[in-house]
């Protein structure tokens, strides 16, 4: 009865379920239900669960969910089960294309076309007729949960258009498939990065897109709803770059995944911390009479921080959609002359301020005001340098923002702060 | 010849070059060229791009371009032109249907399911057989650029079912569409919010939703490349406001509207790095022979940030996925302990570089560590306190996160430094 109950819910909201129940009731569940039903309940759990799921099933268990799958997923989950598992459970899969195309899968790098690509579509040659493909389409078909275009290949199956089976429908059934197909199809080679691939899927506006080799052959498709992961998951990594967590927690992970994303990068704020110390220690016996100057540390401080992180976000995003070219020369002069004018406005109120509400003398009132458009030119350089200057040496400009910047300019800020009163009030 | 040429692309790729050609050059363009290339290549121009160029036309060469977009993409163009053009621009398309659809579609909020859908879309009647369900969908399809699924409604137009093309063209044609449709049919609201639709299409891996009413009328469609947009667009929109930047800004807007969205925040920075000031104004006067002890506020500031920054990161992603529930004393636990561990190893490693490097005395090294565990924790749970109590006024938590959260610990981290140096040290 669980049975007939469950298969009135879609997989994703029973998985939603089993994601909340203890271990041991959903591992009954599992094994309970036929794979038919499971397998897809099983690629929709959250990731530490399937990983824990997974261990209480046996290699042949595993084997029967896979063959359910369709080839991208089955790919997937093998990937997820510990190195030495994977061939045993490999070699437990009955059909033999099935087994063959997931070993073909497993070969490519998971952020690559490869790695999103399933090896179900529906493909025809050129020379067929609409009747004969309507009848192979039958066929394939059956196999292809959605279809969303079919693509046409030449005799050596390469790539050379694609048609919807809209077209096919209003078609002629004696008309051949060269003659209503669009020789105009986009594709993705194998090796591309999936980024890249969501990139083009969403220009174009596509619901899938085949996969070809070097020598345009046809290997995969990828389809829209992998892509919409893709995404989900890219942009939710930027944003906990940003804001100085490593990759892949969630609110839910125990407190020890959660200090281990966490605490690296309390480190180099701590060491920011500590540097911009031992500057204060070095101008503090200095100062003398200017003692006061101390107090404004934070602003210049907390200033510098928020200057940083505006621009190598916006240079990050830029980058992130090819918006921002590699003209490094003039971004850098567009921050500049932004630096400037937010300086100069956040600067003349700051002078305001100090000086009526501090009484600070004009003199000390107006080094902080010079050197708060200085610290803010420089935040805005430096927010925008690195992350190109990382773009350009391969490395993911995202990890360059949040607390990477903002250390940096806390010691760069406040250094520069001491340097210019120095300069200003001669101690 | 241009003409030619252009045909060979694209409209994503030729806005994409339209996009860096002089305004005159894009509207000669888009004037020379017919409706039908120039509609989707409009569409696809970035927004102050397009709005220069609607500008450059007039109402009926507008009301031109809008005869061939799909309805979404009319109500969306009309919607971005002036108040007083809009009525005027409607007026002048031919075509009484379709302008009767883009009217309805501009009363919805563009946030909204409403604002999403198009009203091209291929429904059949519950009714009908196979073969008659065919020769209908050849005449509606022409319409629907993409058909996606087939929508099955009665006689009231109330959706009851869905089905596939493919479904179609493997039934028999004497079949009732009601025996092979199928009942298990997702939709959304009208007035559901966007954010909420792309969360359904993503968790059911769906390419296209139908919307109905309040009463299940079938009201139109929403397509996945329009999901995708918005999933980007918000994406966008929380990275930037993460950053402290208002929403809606690129690389290459102007220095203008890019101070417009960088300053208030910088504003609000500054006045919390002038609280601090006061802060240490107020203890400076007390602290004599701890001094020293103001070397150590970059690194309470810098650290409180850190902290505030990724807790509040972790519980704005929780809540936008719906992982965070309303529990909010369980969570606070959560951080609270989390900021105990992150709070003693930082504050353990504090202690032995302050007391060797910088040989501080005994008690103020043991000052600094109490007090980066106190700020640590305390940051932390503001971090966690602040999105959930704004997401439970029904105000979107993402505000809360960058300088808000950053400000806000800069304060009140330097006076818990300074209260607990005050209770250890006796000042
Ligand atoms: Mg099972
Ligand atoms: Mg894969
Ligand atoms: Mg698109
Ligand atoms: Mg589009
Ligand atoms: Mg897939
Ligand atoms: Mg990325
Ligand atoms: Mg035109
Ligand atoms: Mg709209
Ligand atoms: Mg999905
Ligand atoms: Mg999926
Ligand atoms: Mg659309
Ligand atoms: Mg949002
Ligand atoms: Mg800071």
């Amino acid at each position: 009865e669980l049975q007939l109950i469950l298969k009135e819910y879609h997989h994703a909201d029973i998985a939603e379920i089993l994601d909340e129940l203890d271990l041991e009731e959903a591992v009954y569940i599992i094994k309970l239900l036929d794979s038919e039903t499971t397998s897809e309940i099983l690629m929709e759990l959250d990731e530490d669960n399937r990983e824990k799921v997974l261990k209480n099933l046996s290699n042949k268990e595993i084997a029967e969910e896979i063959e359910e799958l369709d080839t991208d997923d089955a790919a997937d989950i093998i990937g997820e089960l510990p190195e030495e598992r994977q061939a045993e459970v490999i070699s437990q899969i009955e059909d033999e294309e099935h087994k063959a195309e997931i070993r073909e899968l497993m070969a490519y790098d998971e952020d690559s076309a490869g790695g999103l690509m399933a090896k179900e579509l529906v493909k025809v040659y050129e020379t067929w007729t609409v009747a004969g493909c309507m009848r192979r389409i039958r066929g394939q078909a059956k196999d292809v949960t959605r279809v969303h275009s079919i693509y046409v290949v030449d005799k050596q199956d390469r790539l050379i258009g694609r048609l919807s089976l809209k077209d096919l429908i209003t078609a002629k059934s004696e008309q051949k498939i060269a003659e209503i197909s669009n020789s105009n199809v986009d594709s993705v080679n194998v090796h591309d990065d999936a980024e890249d691939v969501a990139k083009v899927m969403q220009k174009y506006d596509l619901e899938a897109i085949p996969v070809v080799d070097d020598n345009q052959k046809l290997l995969g498709r990828i389809t829209i709803d992998d892509i919409v992961d893709v995404m989900k998951e890219e942009a939710e990594k930027d944003y906990q770059l940003a804001a100085g967590i490593s990759r892949d927690v969630e609110a839910d992970d125990s407190i020890w995944k959660l200090t281990i994303a966490r605490l690296p990068w309390l480190l180099i704020g701590m060491f920011g911390g500590l540097g911009a110390a031992s500057i204060i220690e070095h101008f503090n016996g200095e100062m003398g009479d200017f003692i006061v100057l101390l107090s404004f540390v934070p602003l210049i401080q907390a200033t510098a921080g928020n200057v940083g992180v505006q621009s190598s976000a916006i240079v990050v995003q830029g980058l992130a959609n090819d918006s921002v070219d590699g003209n490094i020369l003039k971004r850098l002069f567009k921050e500049f002359l932004l630096g400037l004018v937010n300086g100069v406005a956040i600067a003349l109120i700051g002078l305001a301020i100090t000086h009526f509400a501090f009484g600070t003398p004009y003199i000390v009132s107006i080094t902080i005001a010079i050197a708060l458009v200085a610290v803010i030119v420089m935040a805005a350089l430096i927010g925008t340098f690195i992350p190109i200057f990382l773009d350009k040496r391969g490395i993911d400009p995202a990890v360059a923002t949040g607390p990477f910047i903002t250390t940096s300019n806390d010691v760069f800020g406040i250094l520069t702060y001491f340097l210019i009163a120095k300069l200003i009030l001669g101690f």
